[in-house]
């Protein structure tokens, strides 16, 4: 429950500011979410996250996707914890590097390798330099909006990039065929690889899932020119399939981003490849201080043994779609008009008819006061830690909320939090 | 001791090459080592690393670095622990990301303000980002050789990187003014930054302090063009001053890219810099997964106390200066050119007149088969686990293998391993 008292967070706000660029920065920055939205958090446990007021929230954000198995999972972290006392970050790799790339391709159709980074963006820059490698092709076709991390050719605000970080690049429309083959020809004969999410998870938008007939339009693009297929699997790698989605598509690609919910927060990324791809990723060269550490790889050791056995894939489905269900009810009891889109395990909600989020924002704030963290304008995540009491929790909590908002909308200010 | 008896790393490099690209990649893979390095090790404490078949060795290397206070300092581990058990990687930053900024504010002369993140590349790229935010320029000055990561416009191999990723640098030579002013001439007044290691520590080559007028003149030749001055101290940072290096030399650069040390061997890197590199960082937008996980803060907020207190440094320096002295003196006795360059703290070893490093190949595998793991031509690291008792075993290894060297020297095979 929001408990604002003595609000702690307003003081560390304050001296964030002094010596952390925005006061914080990147994504987990609150600039652009509702105004009680707590910056500062103190601790958290399965399914729930306690802000530094004490505030206790179910944390639909998972972290923004590592949390898969809950946090703190005793498991996994004593995993991680028993390797570090043994050896984390060495002078060289440990076996885990080799047992966690078998048991990664043996779990990923069309993986027959992995290299592991740190970053979402390690691998999503690595997989495109391979394809470039092998290719001997500079042009990358990439969807409007989707999201590949924040390196200078991709971060999604162009400051302190050049036009040149930026170039090579030709942009389609997700799930539009035609708009995909337009941007092929305009490709041309340099076409070197389509990246593309494996479902439609942008901002501020409703989610999509892709069409069979378009990814398999993106792999026979590619086949045809001699281009290679990527699929950015960071997001959305085993929360929907225990595969690559585009590979139960019929449309497996030939190179694959992965990390978050591979290692349930522990810091893990990958790439994961096949044959076609090797001899790009074995050109390049691309390393970081801590990619071999072991700890990471010991806790992704148990979270690939738990995505094998598939139980955990059951339960946020289960959870998932309960939630959805139920949110679906409630809002048709109220008369509001609710989207809810993407994976039930990925979860976007969107109020209908509210272009500014103003009434999402309003919404927000008051699930947030009764214990419910939820996003306004990213897709969401749920965990195998969620249970039935959190869904009802949830439920009960969005009554009074849609409640409130129906009392207040036609009087809604403008929102311009996301001026 | 190496024993190769019943050799598990041969049959960890044979299942690597199945499913790990080139085995193992990056700057772990021994490929350019001599030829009977471990490429796998099973675990590691203090000073001491030992590989999968057993071997044990005084680890020079330091795992590149990041190893200053010894591996599994248990202090720093425990603090590591505690927070992992209390929160890691969650939907918002804790107040550790506050409380760490202000103790490397407080440490580091030039700096205002630190953004942390988990490679160097990482920070080294987002201080390049800031540089071109706040000019409103493209251009930025790099000195030969000189390693800053492997993002496209970075990595030292170009494979799989476009023109385009690279464009907008001018090179110069380390140390070298009028190279320095002759680029930024070049640049004119498109100049962004100079980027620069705070000592020059390339591979192969003897290491270099940089001199005074040099890094005065970098920071002269910023001041008059309105460019921004980074320095690169993510492998030299706090193993040779408490503070930025150019600092101290009267040249305080505008941004500065840290890792490695700054939490011993936890995934954790970082940008700092003043105020006016502040609104460039604040302008761009770079972030990742497990940026704010703060288990690794609350590791490297125990490193930050004890280079506070600074007691490490002159125990490092101790130990680095009677392992310099020592090696010379042996190697003096057996009549052998033997160069050691680079801070005491980051020594690194080559013969003289051994242009494709044979006897450093020769020298440094009968050293590993005495338990003395070093590098031939990268530099190595200090830590404070390192004691009198190490420095012996290496000088009488040391003794050994000159013997030996001037044994064979004559009749040494061409050095095939880097070509």
């Amino acid at each position: 429950m929001l408990n604002k008292a003595n609000s702690q967070d307003a003081v560390w706000r304050q001296r964030a500011k002094a010596v952390v660029p925005n006061g914080v920065y990147g994504h987990l920055s609150t600039r652009m979410l509702p105004e009680a939205y707590p910056q500062f958090f103190a601790r958290a446990e399965g399914a729930m996250i306690w802000d530094v007021d004490g505030g206790g929230y179910i944390d639909y954000m998972c972290a923004f996707g590592p949390n898969l198995f809950g946090y703190g999972d005793r498991e996994i972290d004593d995993a991680y914890i028993a390797q570090l006392r043994i050896g984390d970050t060495l002078t060289g790799p440990t076996p885990l590097l080799v047992e966690l790339a078998e048991a990664m391709v043996a779990q990923v159709s069309h993986a027959e390798w992995a290299l592991f980074c740190k970053n979402g963006t390690d691998a999503t820059t690595a997989a495109v330099m391979a394809a470039r490698a092998v290719t001997g092709r500079a042009t990358i076709l990439r969807a409007r909006g989707s999201y590949h991390g924040t390196a200078p050719w991709c971060t999604p605000r162009p400051a302190g990039t050049t036009e040149a970080d930026r170039g090579h690049q030709v942009w389609f429309d997700y799930n539009d065929v035609e708009s995909l083959r337009a941007a092929a020809a305009q490709a041309g004969g340099d076409l070197a690889a389509i990246i593309a999410t494996p479902v439609n998870q942008n901002t501020f938008l409703d989610q999509e899932m892709p069409s069979a007939e378009y990814a398999q339009a993106a792999r026979a693009i590619c086949d045809a020119a001699g281009a290679l297929l990527i699929t950015d699997e960071v997001r959305s790698g085993f929360r929907v399939v225990r595969d690559g989605i585009w590979d139960v598509l019929g449309a497996p690609p030939d190179l694959s981003a992965w990390g978050k919910a591979i290692a349930n927060g522990h810091c893990l990324s990958a790439v994961m490849g096949n044959a076609k791809a090797r001899p790009g990723i074995e050109e390049i060269f691309v390393t970081g201080s801590y990619w071999f550490a072991a700890a990471s790889m010991a806790a992704s050791l148990v979270v690939m043994d738990r995505i094998k056995d598939g139980a955990y894939l059951d339960r946020i489905n289960d959870i998932g779609g309960k939630l959805r269900t139920g949110l679906d009810e409630v809002a048709a009891r109220h008369g509001v008009g609710f989207n809810q889109t993407g994976p039930v395990t990925m979860p976007l909600m969107r109020f209908t008819e509210d272009p500014d989020f103003r009434a999402g924002f309003f919404w927000c704030t008051e699930m947030l006061k009764q214990g419910v963290y939820l996003h306004p304008w990213h897709n969401m995540f749920i965990n195998t830690a969620m249970g039935d009491e959190h869904v009802e929790t949830t439920l009960k909590a969005a009554d009074k909320a849609f409640a409130a908002l129906n009392r207040v909308r036609a009087s809604l200010p403008p929102n311009e939090r996301l001026g």
